[in-house]
């Protein structure tokens, strides 16, 4: 009666579903994600007040995370949905019309988070709000789709995975193109952070539908399978990629990103109209 | 086995509900959607980059509309739920205790873009964002309360209607008052395009009250008929309006709206420190 | 057949749910919210336009408890959860596997407007849109925390439950550690107002933890006990909260928050290239 007892006492409701296996995996990157926020806060808590910006986003985002993974840990948070794909490449163990567990719970998580990545990595560019703010609604689109793709048992789920992709090609264009543009505004040494990391973000974002595809769309791995290739790539974006982003900004002022705080405003934006009306007038008085 | 089969591989569940001939129009929609998301992704990319931020409203909002008509084209995203009203005007056919399909997927299209259209329009007016965010958020409002008296079976699902009317009371009464003074501060051009389009916007928004109390809240029209009238009602709102918003809009420069995009802000921002220094040593060369 | 027979209409489908008591106070809740909020619109009409801005959140607020207050008073919007405990300190009257109605319509009632009632008191705040949005967004955290765990039937609802009060510390820490040093940026009267209405504000949040543990953590009180107990921390956060939070500040010109309609803002800044030229003339002056 010792152990990792979750899947007992909250007995998963579909046939394709992980075992004690998979839950142990989910309760080690739980832990994962819960140092990696606390370290995060400690990190934040040990630099200048004025640079604890780039930090917040990182620990929202591991925050819930780690609700998430806390979650699908506990065998909490899957609903079951019938396959579409049964046969000789898929899980036939199960019987033919078979349930999958989808764990909405994953979802949920990506949902509220991968949009804060985006904004994380905008940060570092001088793009307006209005399009700041129309990248991250294609990122949490893209996820919703992919969500909504998985809830479908009909073969109709796969229009939504092109729903899916297609956002994310207008996330990662956007990002490569006129964020880049908008990165070099600020300055090269920037442009070079933000290509180097946006390169990273975009290939392990578009490792997602790959995943999406072998488990929750064609059924073709396990479970336990796709909680591991899952939770690798949500451990290798969330805690290694922002982990390296936020250490390559340690030496860049935010305050080239325009995120000095309101008091060095106030102070820089006197004197301003205190100068000019004090200067115009010199060369007319001694004239 | 040819032609529309999304009846007939995703069956509805309720018994009053749309056949082929709604699931037919509802494709003819979403290829609509479609056709007016990409064509205005086009637009877009024509014009200048300083003169695209009103385009990317327009753009998030059909591009989660068309994946609406998407889901309700393949009779997916709906819900049976028991009718309130049976009798000589409402649907007899299926017999006393039926339940109606209740589209919950067209909801959730409209909370996410109802707020768009509204912060489309207030994007031409000089208001705070605090009240820019409350308006949307009232409108926001409106479209859950009517989720929500879809969604209840008893008499009490008119007190939702309620909450929804009063909402876009609010709505409408701040666009046409303090909004309508908002956008007289840009321009007098810019007042009499907002005030034309409000217009428009107001009368079209006025008649989602009546398609609901004939649909989803007096079960008085057939489920195709609701695909109608809802569906034309969203094609001249979210393509008609919003095509005719942002031509109307072409020749006006966004810098005027507070737009303008960070570059230029950079390149008047820098002269004035560089002023500052420039004139301090005037009065040593003086000296 | 006369008197409030929402009961009746929408019957609880929990063993352990609200009889006609229950309903009737919520009903009067319900018209103390509605009542508020219309005195809230009125009182933000009497006042100059340029000071209505603290009165928006509070309005947003209570129309949103005023929709959630309703649905509960008609006996809808609850679920039925096996409760984790029984005996003889909790409900036993409806047998040993018995089900409680768990209110989701309260949490979604929170979850939309807590966050309101942060950004409200960080109005009077020099903080960083940055710094305002994460701290909304752990209030958002706790009570969806506190939702999932009400939902969990099993022991694991105690991991949301540490999770949510975990969120509600960091809510408070920031609110009075970074929070109170960015309101004394602005004044020392507003810093004294901030600490004041932020240790009530604390004080009321940590009754919610008790609140949830007796009632839909623990079992241990009545579904009527609980409404009583939610809705008096509801009217004294919501109502006599807000009510004296916006009292205190009604001398205090939201200008120094950085409110100033845009319409101030152009007034005041054209005076500064106005002088330029007025200055330009004091040749006149010297000649």
């Amino acid at each position: 009666m010792s152990g990792n007892q979750a899947v007992d006492i909250n007995p998963p409701n579909a046939q394709i579903s992980i075992n004690t296996n998979g839950s142990d995996w989910m309760w080690a990157a739980f832990a994962l994600f819960m140092l990696s926020d606390l370290g995060m806060i400690a990190w934040m808590y040990m630099r200048h007040s004025a640079q604890r910006v780039l930090h917040v986003v990182p620990i929202i985002a591991l925050s819930i995370m780690s609700v998430a993974y806390f979650s699908m840990a506990a065998d909490l948070g899957s609903t079951p949905i019938v396959a579409e794909f049964y046969g000789n490449h898929h899980q036939v163990y199960a019987g033919d019309p078979a349930t999958r567990a989808i764990w909405y719970a994953r979802y949920i998580g990506w949902v509220l988070t991968m949009p804060l990545l985006v904004l994380e990595v905008l940060f570092t560019a001088a793009m307006s709000p209005t399009e700041v703010a129309s990248t991250m609604f294609f990122q949490v689109v893209a996820f919703v789709s992919f969500l909504v793709g998985a809830l479908v048992t009909s073969t109709y789920k796969w229009g939504y995975f092109v729903f899916a992709v297609a956002s994310l090609v207008y996330v990662i264009v956007t990002l490569l193109g006129p964020g880049r543009n908008a990165a070099g505004l600020i300055s090269d040494s920037v442009r070079s952070i933000f290509t180097r990391n946006v390169s990273v973000l975009a290939f392990l974002l578009f490792l997602y539908p790959i995943a999406w595809g072998l488990a929750d769309g064609g059924n073709v791995i396990t479970s336990d399978g796709e909680m591991v290739f899952y939770g690798v790539l949500d451990i290798l974006l969330y805690i290694c990629f922002l982990y390296g982003f936020v250490y390559q900004l340690r030496a860049t002022d935010v305050c080239c990103f325009g995120f000095g705080p309101k008091t060095h405003k106030l102070i820089t934006e006197k004197p301003v109209p205190a100068a000019a009306p004090a200067v115009a007038p010199a060369p007319e008085q001694i004239v």
